[in-house]
């Protein structure tokens, strides 16, 4: 009585029907981590990914379409969670332009030469925080300044933002502005980023607009990619607080990809926490010089054993080792 | 590694493996809400519905199976929700009868004749309150009697009744009769309807009984399908309170279809309110006349362009456009 | 616009594709419960399982998977309710060994010889609270020592224990080891079992070792498959408390199978109640003797008609009859 969906792209369209289809992807991913500033040290670390891709076409050719996500993450030192459901995201495309509706990507988060060059888009098997974003600062996940929380991003385990946007790209250029507010808060947010490639290299400016504090960001990066090894150099100025970061991956053999990663956060200015614009016990301790190293095996079917450490400045040491395969 | 599901009712089966299967579809929609009742007149609306239907054959020709949804919807001025999982509905079904259990459909909600002939079953991109119905009075979604609540219906996104109801069709006729107990407030619903289907016109008849107040309803319908245009009358006794509907609909060319409504509502009656059966505060100031327009344009591969406005008995106006798209 | 997905177990391979797979499959069972220690003695009893199994192999031959499960319940007296999911199971296997991660199934309760031969693992249609496991005193899953509580399993609708386990085989033998571990509460949790089939006898040893009170377990059966005939006797001490199962199952003609169980469960120590180690007014009364017995009649398809009655040691008589398929 099982079914077996089938690992083919093919669609076999019978008469009288609408050649839509719905597509189910996704990725597991579980290993160990060990962590100085959790008080059992070491702990499970998994997620389970589950994606429902829903698309259909017109007959003028646009593309209508949505993805619901089910995630179940075990990250938080021992304690299991069940699977939850994010909000959904819709989209129409046409040529080169896709407007996206209700759990948006965010014009800033999907700027390209932001996330790691890993498969956690972060350090170790669960991305150990982000701290090696440079738009991630005062304490990333954990502090004042979340990264979930002052910037617009897709939601993979809860409702996301109701917002709108915009996407474009052509031959080397590509580009998003999106727009979200929140009638409860009146909390308004417009992000955006511009992307062009020439030969090896890319350069990408991005930034947000809110009418919140803490909010307003302007992000900038360079990157190549050489082939065997790849460089790339971020900045953003977080409304006051400058972060950079310096990255670079090396393939190593024919399966193995070694990431490494530095970056600098400035301080929280005197005069902003002199008038309560930062709070220096939430800052997270992220102040400073944090570096890390990921490096990832291929062990083929879409499944990689993935291994990270990492060092944040306030002198937290995070080491992961596990796997993660895709489906 | 991605799936992709097959756009065909084909079933491949193979030796020793029983026929059962399972159907996975649905629909998303979203456009924008204007509604000068809201603190922030312009909104997104949308959802997503993921629907699971799973069933087998036995030996002696009876098929069993069950129903089991996810919807994540935005309609509430920009607050996004996350999708839920409602309540499984069972069914058994032998010839033209069928039995359910669980989340049922309900006896009267289920009768054909009483939603409206759009896409949404109400107007615009997601049906406005369903102000058209005539079994919703007293202020409809919003107010004390409220579809939702007083009489038993599937619910998309909650557990539903967990009752028992019987369909039966035979020819032209078609009835159905349900029934649902909670144990916790001991309400009692009996509903039901019967069709019966001449030439170019139906006839409806349906109602409920309940042990609950406000609840006991009867509802008459009689509608025509003439091809290119429709027309359809109905009439409700919802515990006291009349409402009328008259409702036409046409194809406008080859793509286009216009469905125009209007309904009459009468007042909770004096007696009522000065014995408390009914609270005038939350009436919701349906009573009068409500009318609204629904124009669908085709798009070809299932999708389709949204438009609707209604003008409610207090004087609130809501116009909505979007798209929607079945999969 | 419907996906019938393809009763089959083919799989297509496409150049450049990995051989990651995704499985949906799962039951259906619905029918009435009579149980006379409920107000409304008669109610409907039903379940959706949704379940989804998600696998890659490696290059070096090690399958990497998960799986994930939705459960719609109607089991408490008429209130109904929505799909809950549950937490993830990672694994990976390589020739006989097998690596849990997640929501594991638990060493003790995914012993053979501890859950009864039918359909729902336990009595009639939704299982009657599972008096029949050896394992299961002190009022079982409504008492103080929940099955569900006192020691690891797979929850199929919760998030379950986020252990580690081991399970491995080889000819006629298995066995599994596992360990939890929750940091709010430091409980602690190793179980497992070894089980040896010899001829149509299979003998199963297995056990959990708890920092919590209530939760040391040894378990013991030995039981044969006979062909027509099976027959099967467990023993367990629960912390202190003895409980014995006497256990017979006889297939009838073509398509019938009854299931026949008698358990004896020793009272709590009266040198336990007095030092306060168990609770008298919550030990559900199981005390003693209690029977029941199981009918099935095979439909075809996948479906069968089960049928169950079984009395428990307080004279609590619960009968269920209904229908079950798979999918």
């Amino acid at each position: 009585m099982k079914k077996v969906l089938f690992a083919t792209t093919a669609l076999i369209a019978t008469a009288g029907m609408a050649a839509a289809d719905v597509t189910i992807s996704g990725y597991g991913r579980f290993g160990l981590d060990y962590n100085d500033a959790n008080a059992t040290e070491t702990n499970l670390t998994s997620r389970l990914r589950l994606q429902f891709d829903m698309s259909t076409e017109t007959d003028g050719g646009v593309t209508l379409g949505a993805r619901l996500r089910a995630q179940a993450d075990n990250t938080d030192g021992g304690t299991a969670r069940g699977a939850s459901w994010n909000g959904a995201r819709f989209f129409a495309t046409y040529g080169g332009f896709t407007l996206g509706v209700g759990n948006i990507f965010g014009g800033l988060d999907n700027a390209p030469g932001l996330y790691l060059e890993t498969r956690s888009t972060g350090t170790g098997v669960d991305g150990m925080g982000f701290n090696s974003l440079v738009t991630n600062v005062n304490g990333g996940a954990a502090g004042l300044l979340d990264e979930y929380d002052n910037y617009d991003q897709y939601s993979s385990k809860g409702a996301g933002q109701n917002g709108v946007e915009v996407l474009y790209s052509a031959g080397d250029f590509s580009g998003q502005l999106s727009y979200s507010k929140e009638n409860s808060s009146d909390a308004k947010r417009t992000a955006g980023h511009v992307a062009y490639t020439w030969n090896d290299w890319t350069a990408v400016l991005g930034g947000q607009d809110s009418n919140q504090a803490w909010e307003d960001k302007v992000f900038f990066a360079v990157m190549a990619d050489l082939g065997q090894y790849g460089v790339r150099f971020a900045y953003a100025d977080n409304d006051g607080i400058d972060k950079y970061g310096l990255y670079g991956n090396m393939d190593i053999g024919a399966a193995s990809n070694v990431v490494l990663w530095v970056t600098y956060e400035d301080a929280v200015s005197a005069a902003d926490v002199t008038a309560g614009r930062f709070d220096n016990s939430l800052d997270g301790g992220t102040k400073g010089t944090s570096y890390g190293i990921n490096y990832s095996y291929d062990l083929g079917g879409g499944a990689s054993f993935e291994a990270g450490a990492a060092e944040t400045a306030n002198d937290q040491t995070q080491v992961q080792a596990g796997v993660a395969f895709s489906f």
